[in-house]
C-alpha cells in the first residue's frame, strides 16, 4: 500500500510518516495531480490519496481505497471522480484553535491587556497605579453562538468554564453536555441577538446563512454587543456591518474572515469593499484563527491513525462516504454492463 | 442597626444600599476612622463596620457586632482592636478576574493577536494572507500552578476546559474536582517547573514563599517557559528574574505585581529596581488583574447578603473569627476584671 500526498498535503509527508505505525511508502505528487489523470498510472486500487482537492478534468475515475481530505471542507472534492470502492474521510481539529481565538478575543475585549501594558512604565508607575481604571470580565456575560456544531460546542465548553451564559441558535444541534442555557431555532435569532454581549458566527456559509446578519439583525444586537466572525465573511452583510460599526450602533466586531481572497500566487484583491481596519471598534486579523503549528500535527496524526485502521481492517473514523457495497461476482466480472 | 463604611469602602455606599434587603442607615466615615477612636462614639454594640483596615492607636476597643472587610486580605486588621463580641468576615470574588487575566495572558502569549491585528491592512492583504505565520495553542500545554487555593483552582477550572495539563504545587490543597494531574508537595517544585509551559504564582506571600522563585528555580524552568505572577512580586527574586529574562534562559514573564507601591497620595516609588518593561519578553501591567468594575459589585452584594443574614440571625458566610462565647452573667457585669 502506498500513500500519495498531493499539493499542499505533500509538505506534511514527514509528519505523516512519523505518525504511521505501519510503515508505508509515501509519495508526494504536485498539485496538478489533484485534477489531472497524468499521475494516475502509479496509483493502484490498494492505495491511499491525501488531498484537499480532487477531480478528474477528463472524466476518468482512478482506482484507490481511501481519499483522506486533510481538512474539514469537502468543497474541493468532486464526488463523481471518486471510485465507488473508495472511502472518503475528512479531519477536523481546527475547532480547538478557533475556540482559543474566540475566547482570547472576548477576554481581550473586556480586559484590554494592550492598554494595561501600554500604561506601565517605571517613571509614571505611582500615578498610574493610583489612577488605574477598572476593566471588564466575561464572567456572567451572555455568549450567543450562531451554530452549535463542532466549533460552537468547543467554544461553549470553554465559555461555560468562565461562567458565561450561553445561548445558541441551531436548527438541529443537540446539547448532550448541557453547556447552553438554550438552543433556539433560527426564527428566534433576534431574541438571542438582543440578549448577547458577544455574538459568534460559527455556522457554515450556505444559501441560508449568506447575509444572515444584515441591518435588521445588527439593529437587534445590544448597543454594546460585539460580533465575532471566524466562519465565512459573507454570513454578515458587508455594508450593513461596516455601517453599524461606523455609526457605533453595536459595540464592535472581531473579524478574522473576509469577503475577498487572492486566488493564486500573484492575485491581488481587497479583503472587503470598506477599510474595516480603520474603524477603532473593529479588530481585524488575516484569517488566522485556526492557523497554528499544532493544527497540521493533530490532523496528520489523525490521518495516520486512520491509515493504520485501514490496514488493520478496522472501521475508519470521520467517514464521510463509505465504499459502495461490493457487487455480486457475476456482475463484478462484467466489464461492460 | 447602622452600617459604618470607612475610607475607600465609603465610595461603595450606594452599591451596598442597593443590595441590602433590610434597609439600614449607612454612614460613611473618613479613612482616619480606621485607626482613630475619634468617631467611635457614634458606633454602638449593634452596628456593622465595613473597612479594609482597623486598629485603635490609643489601645481602646470600640463596640460593634461585625467588622466586614471588603476584600480577602486581613493584614490591615489588628485583631486586638476588635471587641470580643464582634464577628469578622472577609470577601473574595477576585479569583474570577484574576483567572480571566491569567487565561488571557496564556492565550495571548500563544496567539499574539496584536501582531495578527497589526499585520492586517487592505493594501497588503493578499501578500499577508499568503505569508501567514502559524501561531501557538494552549491546548495540550502544561500549566504549573504554585498554590492550589481559591485562585489556583479557579484558573485550573478554566485551563482544564482548554485541554491543558495541570500540575500544582501545594502542601495542603485537595482537588475534589480532579482538575489537576497531580498536586505535588513543595519539595517537588523543581519537577513541576521543568515540565510546565506556563508557571503561575497563585500563593500568598509568607515567610516561606518570599524568594521562592530564585535563580535555581528559574534555571529549572523550560527555556520556553513563561512565569506569570498575579500574587505578590517578592515571591520571585527580583534580580534573578530580571537576569533570566534578559539572558533569555526562560521564555518570558507576565508580571502584574510589583516590588514597590506608593504608600500615599503623593508618594513616588519605582515598581522594581530594574526596568522590566524594557525587556521584550516581559509583559508588565500595573497590578490590574483583579481591578474590574464587576469585582466591587460582587463584593458588596456579598457583604449586603451577610448583613441581611446578621439581621435575620442566620450564620454568617466567610466567617474568619466568630464572636467569643458570651461570658456568664456574673462576669458580664464586672466592669473591671
Amino acid at each position: 500500500m502506498k500513500v500519495f500526498m498531493i499539493g499542499e498535503a505533500a509538505n506534511h509527508k514527514d509528519k505523516l510518516g512519523a505518525f504511521l505505525t505501519t510503515p508505508c511508502e509515501i509519495i508526494p505528487l504536485p498539485r496538478e495531480a489533484a485534477h489531472s489523470p497524468e499521475f494516475d498510472s502509479a496509483i493502484t486500487a490498494d492505495d491511499v490519496v491525501v488531498s484537499l482537492r480532487f477531480s478528474r478534468n477528463d472524466g476518468s475515475v482512478p482506482d484507490f481505497r481511501l481519499l483522506h481530505v486533510p481538512g474539514a471542507g469537502l468543497d474541493g472534492i468532486d464526488m463523481a471522480s471518486l471510485p465507488a470502492e473508495a472511502s472518503l474521510c475528512n479531519v477536523f481539529e481546527h475547532e480547538i484553535p478557533i475556540a482559543e481565538f474566540v475566547m482570547a478575543a472576548m477576554l481581550n475585549w473586556e480586559i484590554r491587556p494592550d492598554a494595561l501594558r501600554g500604561s506601565f512604565a517605571t517613571d509614571t508607575w505611582s500615578d498610574v497605579y493610583r489612577a488605574r481604571v477598572p476593566h471588564g470580565e466575561i464572567h456572567g456575560l451572555t455568549l450567543g453562538l450562531i451554530g452549535f456544531g463542532r466549533i460552537g460546542r468547543t467554544i461553549a465548553r470553554r465559555a461555560a468554564a468562565f461562567g458565561m451564559r450561553i445561548l445558541a441558535v441551531d436548527q438541529f444541534a443537540a446539547d448532550p453536555d448541557g453547556l447552553a442555557e438554550a438552543i433556539l431555532p433560527p426564527d428566534r435569532l433576534p431574541e438571542m441577538l438582543a440578549q448577547s454581549d458577544f455574538v459568534v458566527i460559527a455556522c457554515p456559509l450556505t444559501d441560508e446563512t449568506r447575509g444572515l446578519i444584515g441591518a435588521a439583525e445588527l439593529a437587534a444586537m445590544k448597543p454594546t454587543g460585539v460580533l465575532i466572525n471566524v466562519s465565512r465573511a459573507p454570513i454578515a452583510d458587508e455594508e450593513a456591518l461596516y455601517g453599524a460599526l461606523q455609526r457605533r450602533t453595536i459595540g464592535g466586531a472581531v473579524l478574522d474572515v473576509w469577503y475577498g481572497y487572492p486566488a493564486g500566487a500573484d492575485d491581488r484583491v481587497a479583503p472587503a469593499r470598506f477599510r474595516f481596519e480603520d474603524l477603532p471598534n473593529a479588530v481585524c486579523t488575516p484569517h488566522s484563527s485556526a492557523w497554528t503549528t499544532r493544527l497540521p500535527e493533530r490532523r496528520y496524526a489523525f490521518i495516520a491513525r486512520n491509515i493504520d485502521r485501514l490496514i488493520a481492517g478496522e472501521p475508519l473514523l470521520n467517514l464521510v462516504r463509505a465504499p459502495a457495497p461490493a457487487a455480486p461476482p457475476a456482475r463484478q466480472n462484467t466489464s461492460f454492463p
